[in-house]
Parts: C-alpha cells; sequence; structure tokens
C-alpha cells in the first residue's frame, strides 16, 4: 500500500497536453493483454473480496458494479450515528493494488454462449451508494410466486448499455432488501445496507433533535407530538438491528443529551421481531445476556410482534415533520408513532438471478460437449435455489446447469448435466448444493471469495476442481453499546468488555486498507473524546 | 475543550426517562437566567466568532442560522477534491464551550420596537448546507434598482414561524451570491460558499470522470465529447477561483492521472474573469508568479473574458450527462463546453438586510428619545448603504439610524439621528462608516466579531462605547497548488514553499477546535501518502 501512494507521488509532472496512447479495455482481446478477462459483477464482500486476492499478473481484472467502493459492512452502524466518518469503512475499486477495470453500473442481462455482459451504465453523481427496493410485489404465498417478485427497479427511459467481453465471469451480485411486500415499508422506512444508507439515517436522527428543539411557535410540536419523533423504531433482531439500536442508544447518551437534555425524557428505542426471540445466532445465554443489556438502557425489545404497515402521519405532522404510524398486528388498531424506523430484515434475491436463470442456454460451455449428430438436447439453464431465488453451485463455486425438457420439465438438480463453464458464483446471491443452508453472511462471503480467487491464481478451471470450499466458521460478534459485545464461536463465547476488544481489533484487520487502518483507531479516540461528528449537511 | 468532552463521558447513566426539569429558552425571561439574551443572526465568521468569544457567564447566547455549524472557509476547496473530509472543517454551534441556544432557521423579520425576532423554523434533512440564490432579478443598471434584487428565495408554502425575543441583537448573517443576473447562471453554475456545495462539486468532478471512463457503447460519447465534459471553468479570479481551481488540480494530478490515464489529454482547466487582471489583492509581482505558476501547470487564465449566459447542452449530452455551454462575449457564438462551471465571483446584500431598512422605526430605542410634547419626528430607519447594500454601521459596530421626512426624503448620512441601541451589525452585512471600503472577508468579519464580543464582555453597551474598531490586516494567502502559495502583507511577502508552509499552519492555529485541529494535519498526511478521497457517496 504505501510504496503504492509514495512512488505516485514522486510523478508530480502533469501529463494534460501530453498524448498517452489508448489503453482502454476493448470488447476484442488486444496482442498486448494476453490475460484471460475476468469480469466480476458486484464490490461487495464476494466481489470486492475476489478482486482483491486475484492475481492481476495472471488475470485481466473487470469489476462491474453499482458501487465505486466497497463498504466494510460492520462498521455501517457505527457511521450512521457519526462514530466514524463514512469515508473510514469504503474502499474504492479503482484503488487496489494493480491494474485494475471498472465499469460503474448494473448488469442487465449476460449472454452466456458469446460470453458478453449487458451492462446498464451509470455513473451520475446522483446515482448509487442507496439500496434499491424493487416495486410492490404479492406477498410470497407461494415460492413459484418468486417470478413475480423480480421486476427490476424503476429507472430512466434512458438507458446506456455497454457491451462487456469476459472470459471468465464472477457472480457476486449480492441480494436485495426483502419487504415482504409490506405496505409502505418501501417509501418510508430506512434501509442500513450501504454507506448512503448510513448517511440518510443520520440525517435524519439529528434532524429529529432539532425539529423537537424550537420553542412554542405557531406551528409547536406538543410533547406527545414530539415523544413520536423521539421514537426510534428498529424492526428486525439479527445483529444489524441490535448493533444499531446500541449505537444510537450510545450516540444519545454520550453527545445528545448533553445538547438537548430537555427532550431525554421523551426519546425511546424499540427493536422488533417477528421471532420469539432475538439474536438467533447466538445461543440462550448470550441473547440474554444482550437482552438484559439493552434491559437496562432502556432500549424496548419486543418479540413475536408483526408490522402490518407503514405510513405517513396525517396532515403537516407527517408531511413536514415526516412523523410516521406504524400498525402492528399485535397492538390492535392503535398505531405506533415514530421519527424513523430502520429496517434491518430480510434479503432477497437479485432480480437478474431469475432474469438468468430464465434464460435458455445453447450448447456452448456445456460439458460435456453436445454430440451434433444424435438429436437437439434439452435446454439447458442455470439452475436455481427455490427456496432462495439464489443460483446453486457445486462444491467449486461453479454454477449448476439444470437440464429441462424442451416442454419445460421441472429442474431436478440430480438430473442436472454438469456445470456451465467459466461462470463462478460467490456470495449472497450462490447456494451451495453440499452446504446449502450456509448463512448470507459476509464472513461466508469473504471466505468464498478468497477461496476461489486463490484457485484461479493456482491454476485456472483445473485449479478451482481441485479443492473444493470448506467454510470454516469465525463465530458471530455483535456490539451491545457502552463499549460491550457479545461473541460465540464453537469453540469459545465472550462477553462484556473483553468482547469489545475482540470485535474492535478484529474489524481493524480484516479488509481494510492501511489508509483506513489508521483512520478508524483515531476515529474511534476523536469520537470518545470530543464527542461524534453531529453536524448536518 | 479536552476536559468538557473528557467529563461527559465520566457520566455514563442515561437518563431516558428520568425526568428533567423543563430549561428551555422561553419567550419571557425566566428568573432563573437574569442575564442578558443576545441573539446572534448567522453561525458564519461573524456570528460564530462573536458566539465563540462572548461570556457566557455574562450573557444568555442565542444563535438563529439556516446552518447548524460554522465553516472554516479556508479550507473548503480542499474538501471540494478529498484532500480533507468535510466535517474537519466544520465546527458544530451546538458544541460551544458553555450553554448556547441555537434555533435553525432563517430570521424572516425583526420587531425593532418589541425586541422580537420572527424566525421561519427549518431543521428539515434536506435544508440547509447549500449556498441559496434568490431567483433571477434585471440587471442593477441602477442603485435604485437594489430593492428588485431582494426577493426572498422561493420556499414552500408550509411555514414554521417562532419568536424570539432578544436584549441585544448581533446580525451577521453575511451575503449573498452575486450572479448580476446572466441567464442560467443560478440554475447551472456550481457554488462553493457551504459545505453542501463542496460536497456537490466534488460528486461532479469525480462523476465526470467516470462518465468518461467507459468503453464504447450504444451512447458513446466521442472524444470531442469528453474533451467537453472534462473542461473544467472556473468564474472568478479572486482567491476563491485560484484556490479551487488549484486544488483541482492537484487532485487530477496526484489522484485521477494514474486512475485514468486515457483521459489526461482531454482534461482542461480555465480560470475566466472579467478583470485584466487576477488576484487583484495582490502585487504585480505575486499575481504574476502566481501566472506563470499556473501556466506551468496548464491552467489557462482568461482575463477579460465576460460570461453572458450559461445553458445545459442540447440532447442527451446535456440531459443525462450534464454537459453546459458557457456564451462568453469575446468568443463570438461559439459557445464554450464545460462539465461545470464553478462561480466564484461576487456577493449581494442578503434580502434581509433590504427588508430591515425598509421598515420604519417608531420611538422606541432611539436616542436621543423623542420628546412627546414636539411634532411627531421623521420616520426612522436603518441606514443602507447605497453602494453594497449593507447596514451602516459607525465606528462601534452599532446599527445607525436614518431619518427621513414622513414624505420619504433621501437618507442623508450627515442628518443621521443616531444610532439604534442594542443592535450590532457585523461581517459582510455591515458597512462601517468610517471605513466603508473594508473588504468583505473572513478577516474582516472575525477581527470585529472579536472586537465586540470582547467589549460586551468588557462592559456592555457602555463598554462598546468606550473604544471603536479598528481592522488589522494580517495580510492575504492564496493557495496556489503544488505545495506553493503566495502571501502579501504590509510587512512582508513571501511565495513558494515558504508560504505554503506558512498557509497551512496559520490556517491551523485559527478558529478551529482541538478535535479539527487533531484531525486535519492527519488528513493532509493520509491524503499525501494514500491518496484523497475518491469514492463517490
Amino acid at each position: 500500500m504505501l510504496p503504492h501512494g509514495l512512488s505516485r507521488r514522486t510523478n508530480l509532472k502533469l501529463v494534460f497536453t501530453s498524448h498517452v496512447s489508448s489503453r482502454g479495455f476493448s470488447l476484442a482481446r488486444s496482442s498486448d493483454t494476453p490475460k484471460e478477462r475476468v469480469v466480476i459483477l458486484g464490490s461487495g464482500w464476494a466481489g470486492y473480496g475476489f478482486a482483491r486476492t486475484l492475481d492481476p499478473a495472471k488475470y485481466e481484472r473487470v469489476i462491474i458494479s453499482p458501487r465505486s467502493y466497497f463498504v466494510f459492512t460492520p462498521l455501517l452502524a457505527s457511521t450512521s450515528v457519526g462514530t466514524l466518518e463514512f469515508r473510514t469503512i469504503l474502499e474504492p475499486v479503482r484503488r487496489l493494488q494493480g491494474k485494475i477495470g471498472f465499469y460503474q453500473g448494473w448488469a442487465d442481462d449476460i449472454d452466456f454462449d458469446r460470453k458478453i455482459i449487458r451492462v446498464e451504465a451509470n455513473a451520475a453523481e446522483e446515482a448509487a451508494s442507496k439500496t434499491v427496493v424493487p416495486p410492490p410485489f404479492p406477498p410470497p404465498s407461494e415460492t413459484s410466486g418468486l417470478e413475480k417478485m423480480v421486476e427490476a427497479p424503476a429507472k430512466s427511459a434512458e438507458k446506456d448499455m455497454i457491451d462487456i467481453r469476459y472470459d471468465k465471469l464472477v457472480i457476486a451480485c449480492g441480494a436485495y432488501s426483502q419487504t415482504f411486500g409490506i405496505e409502505g415499508v418501501r417509501e418510508h422506512a430506512h434501509f442500513l445496507r450501504d454507506i448512503g444508507d448510513a448517511r440518510r439515517i443520520r440525517l435524519r436522527v439529528l434532524s429529529l433533535f432539532e425539529q423537537c428543539s424550537y420553542p412554542r411557535g405557531a406551528d409547536h410540536l406538543s410533547d406527545a407530538d414530539k415523544r413520536q419523533l423521539l421514537h426510534f423504531a428498529i424492526v428486525g433482531g439479527g445483529p444489524t438491528g441490535i448493533e444499531f439500536a446500541a449505537e444510537l442508544h450510545d450516540l444519545i447518551r454520550d453527545d445528545l443529551a448533553p445538547l438537548y437534555p430537555d427532550l431525554m425524557p421523551l426519546v425511546s428505542i424499540t427493536v422488533y421481531d417477528v421471532a420469539p426471540k432475538v439474536l438467533p445466532m447466538f445461543d440462550q445465554a448470550l441473547a440474554q445476556y444482550a437482552m438484559d443489556h439493552f434491559a437496562r438502557q432502556n432500549i424496548r425489545v419486543k418479540t413475536q410482534h408483526h408490522l402490518q404497515r407503514l405510513r405517513l402521519a396525517d396532515g403537516e405532522f407527517g408531511r413536514r415533520h415526516g412523523a410516521l404510524k406504524i400498525k402492528i398486528k399485535e397492538c390492535g388498531d392503535e398505531e405506533v408513532g415514530a421519527g424513523i424506523v430502520v429496517w434491518s430484515t430480510g434479503i432477497m434475491a437479485n432480480p437478474l438471478i431469475a432474469k438468468l436463470a430464465a434464460k435458455e442456454l445453447t450448447s456452448a460451455g456445456r460439458n460435456p460437449p453436445p454430440n451434433p449428430s444424435q438429436p437437439a438436447p434439452a435446454a439447458l439453464r442455470l439452475l436455481r435455489d427455490s427456496r432462495t431465488g439464489g443460483i446453486v453451485t457445486d462444491a467449486y463455486l461453479r454454477a449448476r446447469l439444470s437440464g429441462t425438457t424442451a416442454e419445460g420439465g421441472s429442474g431436478d438438480r440430480a438430473a442436472s448435466p454438469g456445470i456451465l463453464e467459466d461462470v463462478y458464483v460467490i456470495g449472497d446471491c450462490a447456494v451451495m448444493e453440499n452446504e446449502p443452508t450456509l448463512p448470507k453472511t459476509a464472513q461466508v462471503a469473504s471466505q468464498q471469495a478468497t477461496h476461489l480467487a486463490r484457485r484461479l491464481n493456482a491454476g485456472g478451471a483445473a485449479g478451482v476442481a481441485a479443492k473444493p470450499f470448506r467454510f470454516r466458521n469465525w463465530g458471530t460478534l455483535t456490539y451491545l453499546g457502552s463499549w460491550k459485545a457479545i461473541h460465540q464461536s464453537r469453540a469459545d463465547e465472550l462477553r462484556g468488555w473483553v468482547a469489545w476488544v475482540v470485535w474492535r481489533g478484529a474489524y481493524l484487520t480484516k479488509s481494510m486498507s492501511v489508509r483506513n487502518k489508521i483512520l478508524v483507531p483515531i476515529y474511534w479516540l476523536v469520537s470518545w473524546i470530543f464527542g461524534r461528528g453531529i453536524s448536518r449537511f
């Protein structure tokens, strides 16, 4: 890292007017780049982790992603409350070591036979950085209804499409947020999956305190109104929701209580979950520790509560102040008021996956190759997992094919004719047929990415086929606020202050650039001494 | 600073549910705050500087400003290119030492007789942080046309008005950007006066490179198109425009050239100015040094060029890529293409000033008080400077009154009956009658703020009247890029590397919190080693 940065500074001569020969990535493989081109869809834990590990001396790397950066998601909640600055958890894709190609946009379609990806280019300044949720769909009452859920998000009629050729393709485009078709969630809830989401949450939380701080005026908010606006609702009791609640609580206690002391009696935080227990990945003792800790901090946890509708409050209260009304099944007709609802539950398949899985593939890429003298074989498709909608892979992370008859039979895994060559799937959009229950976590995505890249470095397709992927569980950590966390793995379990040290330390050493390894602890120190950043802009 | 932050952390008990007695600022002076309430309009160099110096043990301080923070403007250009993180040049108003009241919003009107300010409250998350430019007005062909320029910016019909009482009032609401009525500037130019402006410029510059980096596609940009999009036009050759051009050049050379080498031959930067010479506050030798330095870096400086119109380019080039066309008087009918136009020339009076100056004041506050046995005196108004539209003050920064006849005579300064008691004006919206040519700079605003606060600390109105304000010129610094700057004062002049050290050092020691004094050098170091932040979000 360091030499790269330093050497860059030694050449201080500007080349504005000197002519540089064109070295762009062209569709045709040019003579000076005889390396195989590996195109990666996505820049998250899977895509970025893969590109980071793949050897640029052996492969030409090209990333296609709507985001020009990787987000270190475990610290996203910290940025949403101002403990860390947003940029300290981002790694720009173009700053990867070695030569890297990057095209900002969405993969719209893939021609597996000609090995060409159709990309909707979008580098406009207002694009990206925000969680995209597809428009409403009927509730998934039946699994076959999955197809109805995959309309692409509404976009401008003007699209700039470009074609990108690949030799090998790594599909790592992740999953979308799942709203379960609940009315109003897509429009009014805040998500917490990208840096733009964190920025909007931060603005909203701080703005709510500011809005409630005015003295009596023409449009005076009553204490009851303020109590609603200062109710922070989190839906989903997984690690993301719990950590956000904890960080939000720290922000309010440490930074906002001294500035808005009068408002403190009106503040409340609630975590809602449909399950009987939050943090399902922790054992009962650790989850109870977390709940006891939350109870001491007056963070309410309401399990077995079902959100049924989210809407803006009536009149100016909703229109100007953005006050929300939550309808909860267990609370009857009485709606709960809130100033913000943070949605941290559920993911669904990326619409691209359904589109790809619906395509009939010709013979190209089929293994073994078809015999022209025989009758036309059954149409081939990517094999899709009916439960999650992801693409099924074999133990080597290669995309599996589903053989269907021309009349449209069902995709029986056992009858599958094999794999689609040169196409690999990792991360949230992959379902391994030998381990179909691997969780959709950063840990799994990261390990798959590293494994696949190392195998390709070791010997291309043969290298991949030489060693199956095996997941190693490093355990799970969740921050609980007040410098406490819980950690669980097969080997040990930690709680309290020790877990906090492990948590912060572990995050620092993994996946971060030197730049951010320097900046993150500095911000932790500065925020601890001087308080979090509370300016809104 | 440190003790404040540290002590804050010692009280870790949360008070969510405990009842705190109401301590809000009420309209009526409550018994437990017998201090005089000083209300400050604005949170810039004048307003924030004043509040920072005024003793909270002697006065109750209340700031009213559309921005919840102070911006350290000399480093704004650095944040717009990613050398510094935005938040490192912000100081939250609510974090001022000692008790401070803050209401986010615009002062809409002031009742000087009843000493009440009518405030349009606005703490919505999307508000503020962006330069507001009033809607078009006819060109100021005649000074009496000033009144036509002061329509308030268009706002929602829904306004939340609150009344704030004051004992003493400090008007420090600054000036607006002046577009001279040139078509399209208000809609299409970027300003660089607030942190939101810097953020938008940063997004736009980086997005332009990304947009030009795609391979040939359906909507392929030709090299001529890219040459237009990668033309960065700066209008105004004052320190702000010159420094932005220099910082932009550093960004492109240091950070973007390695990532987009093919685009470098297409990049150009131009500074336009109507005057025959840029940097008018520097003597000829230093200005020439700056021009020679720019010439070596291929930054074009076009003096005596008059921008006549700014518009979006036709078709998708303008609509999708935001390409601009600049019509320049000296270039005839041929328009110049640009990807961004940064407007850094001209300020105009805040519309509030004209509104206040148009008000007839009753006898209250008049000095000497009127004699009821005499005929009704002529109507009183705030005295307004006809050239700049600012409020005239005496040598003590007190607002001057203009006596006009009931039939509407002219405001002759010599005939003015005196001052409006308890109303002070500092910064860009003040014009001192004894020194009417003081420049509208941070230096003047900052010195006026400190002077006034210290005099009030020393003895209230009598303290103010005891010592007139005197401006001390600390000289002017302008950064030229490549770690070079020029500095000029009466005593000395500096150029080159030495000036750069002085420049960076001087900025650090003034007006910044400890937090930012720590963070700014860290960012300078980190950006120097690892490059600037180039992620867009």
